[in-house]
């Protein structure tokens, strides 16, 4: 879920329940919030309590809400656990330690810390920047089931080999979801139980019901959806204004503005007109609905 | 498909037969011959000629022939193109120069004098040890189509963005196959047309039928199909044995002997014993079978 | 410099100024300070803020003082820049900014804001985890010039040809500062005009007399320390252990206490014995004395 | 050394006589022929016998000769190693396995059985495109002091922090040569005891000198002229047209015309005026004088 933002760069905390309110009447299955979309990452921890807090009094209990709580130190994600804890919020999840890459000891240690902190669900997220290796590490199944409420993991990566593996070593006791919205399709034969990823705050209810068809049987569907969703999401990287196209394409769906961003990855010089962002969200969801 | 070899290391030209005889007997829809696994690369142009020969004379038209034809130099990979010409082959196939890094110019040069030295149709082969990015230049997927007699390419990825964007970007003017046996089916979501890899020597109408059923709709098949055949070859790649499996594997299943190969790759201190060896084959045909 | 830490967690001020005292009689150049090794990002703006006014206020001008302001977001950043300036801080510098990949215009554009807050001269700071390739970007060098109050970089790669040759792009108007540790005396033939790393915490006398020396013409001896030091370096990288060692030895050499750390890199089974860790220290610095 | 063709492809053997005098006129202390330079890996075994023939027997003993085997299969580069010890080589090298990518056992085994075929001393080659992790394996020493024969390496990597560890861990038993053209003073200071490499067949005397200064203690002169070395290496491999500038440059400078070459990686559409290339020659030699 994105984060909204004021033109000064502060979280939109009325823009927080417009997009939850959308999200939730689009009938998504949940809330993932402050994850690297939502760039929690890039705001202090009472930022992004206060957007946690929101965002769970918002939902009301209508859909679960996975609260992102990975740092750079250990000190502050435990912090942001015990207050995700306190709000209610369903689970948490943490990426691995940001900037300090960690031998597996310290890493796990790090898991088991945040982890261990409430008896909420844990998520552990992995992103391929963090490296695709670790994940093939022998001892890295094991150690994952040892973790302290341990439930599942969110794993962005391309190698959907890695992320079977993963599936078999960790013997269907996790609930594995994808985070590469451009294999969403994909990720489902290894194994995936769902998808939590950037785009599905645009084209949620397309998403949702195209990976239902394709679980479901409807592999043409599934196959001519994926060729244009990964067509937009590589003209979308290529272009370079990703976020400036996410930014318009928001608000003239949904009349959403969620503003110029917090992270320097939203920086851009790339602008996107409104017929064009039109003709891609149109282009999308004709896709989706398998015409 | 698998070149068989004495003990001394020469093709066993009567054993080529024998494999040829049973893979068109099991059914499969085509042939294609000395490339990485067929240990082409490691074979004289002498011997390189006489098999793909003999191959296209045992299956005798009843299936179609690749003969790959990929070297470390251009002349020579121009005198094996010409020859299956010559001999009657489908159609030809070559992985980028070996050994040589290229410039996208040097490489395209080299591929525009294969393919345009015959009038059969030309499949270059690109495998993830050539790099990953060469794919996602923006000027690969127009450079491939004005290539002479381009068809398709085998394309031996994991990360299947980058396969379906190639798909996308070549207007489906391409058949591309996939060469990474644990995505088979994942990569028919991307646009493959077939695959094409060392596992179906072995498991060829088991795989076949399973992704024949994927495709068609049975998705729970095929996912669970694709968490034993990935967690198989997960654990033969972990032994540091695969070869010395596939070839107590062809003994076994087909009383076919593959003999101790020409490659390097084939040595290793790994031995698999025969019960060992039955009971990886009965689970990954069981799994087939959807039971 | 190290940041030191009490058994919570919380930077040890008073330690700080033990450190500042011990660096400078030992003559070092200049302090470094909450870069990855003084753990600044692992640390609360607040806390940031508190070690640099410390660190400035106990070196009292005898040495130059940069401080480390880099962070997820440009917003903090910035206010870093500011606070440094504002406390007589003598340069600046930046890693990119974590955890978000940027593309270059956004990268400089962040890098732009930072470097553009204050007046104080700009050492934006790359290393090997944030890529290598961004450094050969034919662009690089001369977008780097165009920052405000560039100054020099700190680079952290262990290619000195990549080193070499943005050296050479801007055409001898940069400092450049090696940070690997291990090619101390090699960064210096690819024009290095100086090395700011972890070990120089423990070693700088050392390091410094032994780099001065090679570059004056003792190639030998040089070369001899080389050797032990790297030797040392990857002994201490394969145990997993490196920060138990600083810690154990920063007490043992000079009787400073820095404590378990903020990062979760710090974390770690590994233990050294005392006498371990004097004969390493012994090791090294026998080495440098050329004997 | 680069192993010079006729315009049709074929080696062209006269000019094998005038490379070796030049060479050992400018008083080069060894000859490394039929490696990555020299085309071995493209050319025929019959091709390959000739030209190591036509070397040894030009440089009469004058200098040592080492003779490069690698091959796709361990089969060809034995025969190859054996021939080189018939015609009177001094030693042999080896690069990985071409092409297939091996577990440490079955390189070993390789290398077991080229090292082991003769009595000359084997010189290992490992390029950084055979993967640099490899050689970080704390087993590749061991396992590398135990080959038969085994003298020393030559190593094409970047990192001189693992070429130095593996100097160390090697316990100063073998020599060590570098293959980085572009790190060739840096290299000394991790222990290289020489280096082999492309343009040394051009700038052979002018190389050997700066190489000998900087480590009798001249840094200046070395760093400055690594800066114009790296600087022109960086252009020309920028160019695209690496090859075709070493063509003209040999002609202009030797009268030498080493031809087309055999290889795909010499394909380009880029040229260079004879102009441009005395330029780059003088550039580089002014740099070697240190004036």
């Amino acid at each position: 879920m994105f984060t909204p933002f004021s033109e000064s760069g502060q979280p939109a905390l009325a823009v927080v329940d417009q997009i939850v309110e959308t999200l939730v009447r689009e009938g998504l299955d949940g809330l993932y919030v402050l994850g690297a979309t939502g760039q929690g990452p890039a705001l202090s921890l009472e930022d992004r309590k206060q957007v946690a807090e929101r965002v769970v009094n918002a939902s009301a209990g209508r859909v679960p809400v996975i609260v992102h709580v990975g740092c750079i130190s250990t000190g502050d994600a435990v912090e942001l656990a015990r207050h995700a804890s306190e709000i209610g919020a369903d689970a948490i999840s943490s990426v691995p330690p940001i900037f300090y890459p960690c031998t597996p000891e310290a890493l796990f240690e790090h898991y088991r810390r945040v982890g261990g902190e409430t008896d909420l669900p844990f998520y552990p997220y992995h992103h391929f920047m963090f490296g695709e290796s670790m994940l093939a590490d022998p001892e890295y199944p094991e150690r994952l089931l040892s973790l302290p409420n341990i439930a599942g993991m969110k794993i962005t990566v391309r190698d959907l080999f890695l992320f079977g593996i993963l599936q078999r070593h960790t013997h269907g006791r996790l609930n594995l979801f994808s985070g590469a919205d451009e294999l969403m399709c994909h990720a489902a034969v290894s194994g995936a139980v769902g998808a939590i990823g950037t785009f599905y705050n645009l084209f949620g209810p397309t998403c949702q019901a195209v990976r239902k068809a394709f679980v479901a049987g409807e592999f043409a569907r599934g196959k001519a959806f994926m060729a244009v969703f990964q067509g937009t999401i590589d003209r979308l990287l290529r272009s370079g204004g990703v976020y400036a196209f996410l930014r318009t394409a928001m608000k003239l769906k949904y009349e959403i503005e969620i503003g110029p961003g917090a992270a320097p990855s939203t920086y851009g010089t790339v602008s996107w007109k409104d017929d064009e962002v039109r003709a891609v969200i149109q282009e999308v969801e004709e896709a989706g609905r398998g015409g």
